[in-house]
C-alpha cells in the first residue's frame, strides 16, 4: 500500500467523504489512490479557488472537514483568497499540496516554490510530510487540527515520493475532543453584570448561530431583555419560520457603533469585540462603546453550553419564547419598472423555498434581502466572512454537494461572481440543486462608496474605469451557458418573480441574471 | 500632496506608464492619485491572476515594469500564480499591493493577514511602507529592484493611511545599474573548453534569445560548430525570418537527456543547468551529461556582450551566417477531417502575421507548432514559463497593451484558459488586438499522459473525472461572448484556415475555438 493508499483510507476512516480537486502531476499518486481506496468522493473544479470555497460551504453545512486536493504552490495560491474566507468561518477544511518528490525539491525546477509560506497566513496547521511512512499519520494529524472546536484550516503539504513509495497502512484516527465549557465563574460574572445592564447585548457568532445555540440566546434574552446581534458576516446563521431572530451588525463603522452606542453590556459569545472592517481616517477601529464588551464564551467553547448555562444562571425560562411577529413578507415586485434591490430582496425572500441555503455575496445589491428574509421560512444563511471576494459561487457549489436534498440559492454580485465563475461548469457537471441569483448593477458599486466615503466626490477618468463593469457588459447568459448552466436575464420587476420561480422549481443549476 | 500621490508621481518618473489594476477599499487612495497625477494608464482587470500575467507580459515585450495594484492578502494571492511564472521569466514587475491603515492593523479586521508570508515565495524585494513620507521613495526602491538585471517581482505593501496622509513629494529615481559583465578569464576558459568539445552546445535563456543574443550566439556557433538550445519554456525568443535558430530542450526528462547525452560541454548563458520539471521514481534530476554543464553567463550578466566577448574569443565570423533554409512551411490542412495539433501548428504557423507576438499556452495541443513556425516570418515566442497554468491569456492581454501595433496571438490550451477566461473581457474593454487560438481537447492531456507514466494503464472513475473536461463541454463562443469578444468555433480542417484568416485580419480581440 502506497502512502498516498494509507493517507485516503486514513481520510476515509476519519469520516472524509468528499474531495475537491484539481491536481497535477505531483498529485497523480493520490488521484490514482482515490480509485483504489473507493469512498471518498472526488469533485473536479476548473480553478482551485472554486475548490477551496466548495470545501468552505462543505464544511460549514456539516461541520466536517472536506480534502481538497491542489497542485503546488501555485495551485494552492488559486485557492487563497477562499481559505482566507474559511479561515474567518472558522470551517473545517483539510488541504492536500503535492510538493516535488523530496530530493528534487532542491533543483529548483521550475514548478517549486516556498508553499509554506504561502499555507500559513491561511492556515492554523501547516505540514510537510518527510517520508512516505509518515503520510497517512500526518493526515490523521491534519484531520485532527481541522476538527479541533471551533475548526480551522490544516494544511498538509505531501511530497510525490511520499505518496508513491510504500506508506505505513492507515493511521489510527480519533474523534475530536469535545468544546471546552465555560467555566461557572465566567458564567456567575457574566450574569451578574447582565442583570445590572440597562440595555445589554449578546454579540453571537460560531454555533452560537445555530439552531440549538438560538434556542438557548432567545432564553438568554428573554431572562434579562438582551438584544441579540450577529456579527456583520456570520458563517453561518438558521433564520426564519420561529427561530429566534437576531441583527446584524451593519457594515459601516458610523452605523454599526451607533446600533452599539446605547449598548451598555455586549457580551461577546463566540465572536470577536467587534472592529471596523476597514480603518478610515479619524475614525477608531473599535466599534462597541467604551468598557462595554464583555468577553464570555471564545469560539473554541462550547457556545450552546455555555449560553444554556447562562440561561440558568438568569433564571431563564425553559424555552425561548416565539419570536414577536416578523414584518410581513413583502410583496411580490410588479410593474416594468427596473428591479432595485428592495424588490430583489423581496422577490427572493418570498420565494425561496423552506429549508433553502442562502449563500449571499449580493453585496450592495443584497442589503434589503437579509431584512426582508426574516419572515421567510426556515433557512440557513452563509456570508461573505473574510471580505475575499469570489466565495459565492465555490461555496455554495460546496454546501449543494453538502446538502443535496436541500435547494441551495447563490445570492450574487456580478463583480465578485466574475472572480469564481468557474463554479457553474463543477454545478453542471455533478448535477447541483443550485440557483444562482446573478445581481447585474455592472459596477464595483461598494467601491463608488467607498471613493466617495475616501472624499473623492466627483472622481476623474481612471477612478471611474477602475469601479465601472459596464463597457463591456457582461452576458451572464451566454457565460452560465458556456460553462453548461441554463440561465435567463430578467430586466424588469414583472419579470422577476416568474423567471425565480422556474429556476426554483426545477432541480439542477440555474441562473437568472437581475438586471439592476 | 498626499503619499499616493507621491508615489504615482515618482512611478511616473521612473518611466512606469501602465498600472494594471483591481483594487479595493485600501487602495482608493492611489485610485485617486491616478487621476490626480495622470500619465499612468489605468487597466482594469476582473481578477488578478489576468493583471499579474499581464503585468509579465507587458514587462518581458518592453523590459520595463508596469505596476500591478491588488487588494489586500486576498487580492494579492489571487494573483501569485502568474507572479510566479514572472519570477521565473525573471520579468520585471512592481505590485503595489494596499493594507490596513498602520494602527488598524493589529485589530485583526476580517480582510487583515500576513502579506509579507504571501509575498516573499514570488518576490525578490518585498517591503511594507511604515510611514507616508516613506512611501515615494519605497516606490522609487521597487522599482529599482525590479529593473536590477535580470529582473525581479518586487512588492509593495502599501498601508492605506500611507496613502491618504500627506506624503513628501516625489522620491527621485534612478536608471537601473548596467548588466556585470563575464570576466574575461571565464570567458577565455570557456573559449578553450568549446574548443576542445567534441559536441558541444550553448543553453541559451534570458536576453541570449533576443534578437542581439541570437546573433551573437549564431555566431559562436559558426565558429565552434555549438549546438544552440533554449530552456523548455522560454520567456521570450526571438524568432522567424532570418534569426538564428535554436531547438528547445524537450520537456519529457528521458528525451531531455536523450538530446543531451552527447552534449560534452554545455555552456549555460543565462540559463541554470537543466533539471526535470517533475521528479520520477528512478531517474535524477539533472538532465545533461555527467560533468557536461559548464556555467558561463548567469542570468544577471550582460549576456549580449557575453556571447560577443566569446565570438571574438574564438575568432568567431564578425556575423552570423544565415540560418539553414528551414523545412518549408506546412501546407495548410484541408479535407474534412477533424483538426489534428499538426494541423493547428501547420495552419497557425503558416498564417501568422510578420511580427506576431506569440504567446503560447496551448500544452499538449500545442507541440508540433514550434517547429513548423522555425519557416515562418519574424516573430516573438513567448511560453509558460513557471508552470503555473493560468498565464496565456492575461501574458497576452499585457503584451498587447505594451505593443499595440503587433498582433498578438494566444495559442492557449482549453484547461488552462478555464483559469483566467476573465483576460478576454480587458482585451474587449481595451480594444486590445489579440486572437486567441482556443485548442478544445477538453481534457487535461498532460495530465491524461502523466497517469500513464506514474503506471496508471487503465484510469479508474474518480481519476478519469479528474482529467477530463468534456462533460459538459465548455462552449467557448458563449464564454467569449459572454466577455465582449467576438468568437466562433471550428471542427475540421478546411474551416481552420479561413476562421483564423478571418480573426486575424481583423484588429481587436477574437476567439476561434478548435475542436481537437
Amino acid at each position: 500500500m502506497t502512502g498516498a493508499e494509507s493517507l485516503i483510507l486514513t481520510a476515509r476512516q476519519a469520516g472524509i467523504e468528499v474531495c475537491f480537486a484539481n491536481p497535477g502531476t505531483t498529485e497523480m499518486p493520490l488521484v490514482a489512490a482515490l480509485d483504489r481506496v473507493p469512498g471518498v468522493r472526488a469533485v473536479l473544479g476548473l480553478f482551485e479557488g472554486v475548490c477551496t470555497g466548495a470545501a468552505d460551504g462543505y464544511g460549514r453545512m456539516t461541520g466536517r472537514p472536506a480534502l481538497t486536493l491542489l497542485h503546488l504552490g501555485p495551485g494552492f495560491a488559486n485557492g487563497i483568497a477562499n481559505l482566507h474566507n474559511a479561515r474567518r468561518a472558522r470551517t473545517p477544511v483539510v488541504n492536500l499540496i503535492g510538493d516535488q518528490a523530496t530530493w528534487h525539491r532542491d533543483h529548483d525546477a521550475p514548478l517549486t516554490s516556498d508553499i509554506e509560506s504561502l499555507a500559513r497566513p491561511v492556515s492554523g496547521w501547516v505540514r510537510s510530510t518527510r517520508h512516505p511512512g509518515e503520510l497517512a499519520t500526518d493526515l490523521a494529524d491534519a484531520v485532527a487540527a481541522a476538527r479541533r472546536p471551533p475548526g480551522c484550516v490544516a494544511t498538509l503539504i505531501a511530497p510525490a515520493d511520499c505518496q508513491w513509495e510504500e506508506g505505513a497502512g492507515p493511521a489510527p484516527t480519533a474523534a475530536p475532543a469535545p468544546a471546552p465549557r465555560v467555566d461557572a465563574d465566567t458564567v456567575a460574572r457574566v450574569a451578574s453584570r447582565l442583570r445590572g445592564a440597562e440595555r445589554p447585548a449578546l454579540l453571537l457568532g460560531g454555533a452560537a448561530l445555530l439552531e440549538a445555540g438560538l434556542a438557548a440566546a432567545g432564553r438568554v434574552a428573554a431572562a434579562c431583555g438582551a438584544r441579540l446581534l450577529c456579527e456583520t458576516f456570520p458563517a453561518r446563521v438558521e433564520r426564519g419560520g420561529s427561530r429566534t431572530r437576531v441583527e446584524r451588525l451593519p457594515y459601516f463603522p458610523e452605523q454599526a457603533r451607533e446600533t452599539l452606542s446605547s449598548v451598555d453590556a455586549l457580551v461577546l459569545v463566540g465572536a470577536k469585540d467587534p472592529v471596523s472592517f476597514f480603518g478610515y481616517p479619524g475614525q477608531p477601529s473599535e466599534l462597541a462603546a467604551a468598557d462595554s464588551a464583555l468577553p464570555f464564551a471564545a469560539p473554541e467553547h462550547d457556545l450552546v453550553a455555555a449560553l444554556e448555562d447562562l440561561a440558568v444562571a438568569l433564571d431563564a425560562p425553559a424555552r425561548a419564547p416565539a419570536p414577536g411577529a416578523a414584518a410581513a413578507l413583502p410583496a411580490l415586485p410588479t410593474g416594468s419598472g427596473p428591479v432595485t434591490p428592495d424588490a430583489l430582496g423581496a422577490a427572493l425572500a418570498r420565494l425561496q423555498p423552506e429549508g433553502a441555503i442562502v449563500m449571499d455575496e449580493a453585496a450592495t445589491s443584497g442589503l434589503p434581502y437579509f431584512l426582508a428574509a426574516d419572515a421567510a421560512p426556515p433557512h440557513t444563511y452563509l456570508a461573505l466572512t473574510g471580505g475575499a471576494i469570489g466565495q459565492g459561487l465555490p461555496c455554495a457549489t460546496g454546501a449543494a454537494v453538502a446538502c443535496p436534498d436541500r435547494k441551495v440559492i447563490a445570492f450574487q454580485a456580478d463583480g465578485s461572481g466574475a472572480y469564481t465563475l468557474q463554479s457553474l461548469w463543477t454545478q453542471a457537471r455533478e448535477g447541483l440543486d443550485v440557483t444562482t441569483v446573478l445581481c447585474a448593477n455592472r459596477a464595483y458599486r461598494i467601491l463608488q462608496v467607498e471613493l466617495a466615503r475616501a472624499g473623492v466626490a466627483e472622481p476623474g477618468p481612471a477612478a471611474r474605469s477602475l469601479v465601472d463593469l459596464s463597457s463591456p457588459p457582461l452576458d451572464w447568459v451566454q457565460l452560465a451557458g458556456g460553462l453548461g448552466v441554463p440561465a435567463e436575464r430578467v430586466e424588469t420587476c414583472e419579470a422577476l418573480a416568474p423567471a425565480l420561480e422556474r429556476a426554483l422549481s426545477q432541480p439542477g443549476p440555474h441562473v437568472v441574471e437581475v438586471l439592476l
